[in-house]
């Protein structure tokens, strides 16, 4: 059994479009944010702590599929609940669902790598095999 | 044969993050963009234009489904290339690659729906058949 | 003496840039996000419900004015003070300053304006006299 | 005289909010590219270059002040005008005026610096004097 973290939102005036309802790409600023909180409730270094002692830069997103149920709008309060279901050699699938009290708004499954610099230039990353102390702090 | 549209987009700055490396909820507003950028360059009226005539308000996502190849920085020049491979009764399946140069950076599958509003309050929407005119107008 | 509105916020990841601090556009949005806050903590309905009784979109912006004293980075926790000093005939200034605990990250005055449709095109507004109902609420 | 540079864009649905028009933490987004894209066609070379010749990290701005004239809505065909029309010993004066056709939409001066990490943190950053052969590729 994952951990599951709980990431309470507002949603803004700013975050919805034209037809007054969320314009989707922010969803997956909400996902990004929960994936990130999820590892700093564990205990896991920040990505620029971790980059100095470990090369690490964070877990960009190697796949991503998410579902979206039904429409949110300004003024909702939102919850999103993180958790990762499965720890792969060199990924990890985070799984996210967003609430508005017991209604599903969209849910969304994600497989990540942590990932390092192998040069200068920022185009140059490559995965690594999941650090073990990460994985044990996410337990 | 799908019509396939490309919109080339240059990468900023601010879409990078401390990475140095293109944030990923930016692809999906890319893929919006490829999106719209496609229905206008097929002759669909803008969703302003046919809420009025058809009560229709855009084309929200059901589902999309993203893979991340390769990662991009700022100062790459891109291409979103966009085509509907698949029309249904209530949904359409729109497909957008980001190209740089020869490289392929990301692909991405969306089922999207035509909505209208089924009252005043922002989250009343619901999906209607695809209107016979615009699927003609972008076979 | 106006009213004090304090909205805590958390600096996510992706709201930094490559040089690892917050990109100054998202200041912008959590100003206009203390903004909508501000009035619904005075009991100023939404404007999706104004619309309709009278006709008011939100309040855009005339005029914004932002000076930058200290940068933030991903984790700080912050928090965006807002109080409108001024109302004018037809606008008022609002004011917001973002802290990180004592310390002043950033301050900004903003004019806007109550603002109505004058046609269907979305282009189509004009600023209308301050409504005195939400001036008494914000009093 | 300074040099002008002129970035064409195209206004996005997801650029604009509830009230169909462009949320304007949108312009400081193209404000921001508009600055970049100036130093670009100046030859002056990206950040990351910069950074490993000389720690300059970016640009990052110390005041900023807008006024919106127009409102701006999706489809509409813009032009970000940038200059420097001052340079100063630690800042430069950024001018930006947004135009759709002949109608300006809006304008913005901003005081940005030439900054560079004084430490390992993000925080830790500082105002250098102007580099002399940045003014001269810029002149």
């Amino acid at each position: 059994m994952s951990r599951i973290h709980h990431l309470p939102l507002h949603v803004e005036f700013g975050d919805c479009d034209p037809a007054g309802i969320v314009w989707f790409p922010n969803f997956f600023r909400w996902f990004d944010a929960g994936s990130r909180r999820f590892f700093v409730a564990c205990g896991v270094p920040t990505w620029k702590e971790l980059e100095k002692t470990t090369g690490i830069i964070g877990t960009p997103l190697v796949d991503t599929q998410a579902r979206f149920v039904r429409p949110a709008s300004y003024g909702d309060e939102i919850v999103v609940e993180t958790s990762i279901p499965e720890w792969r050699t060199k990924s990890f699938v985070m799984k996210h669902r967003i609430l508005r009290g017991e209604e599903l708004l969209c849910e969304c499954n994600e497989v990540r790598v942590f990932a390092q610099r192998t040069g200068a230039d920022p185009h140059a990353i490559r995965a690594v095999p999941i650090p073990e102390d990460i994985r044990a702090l996410c337990g």
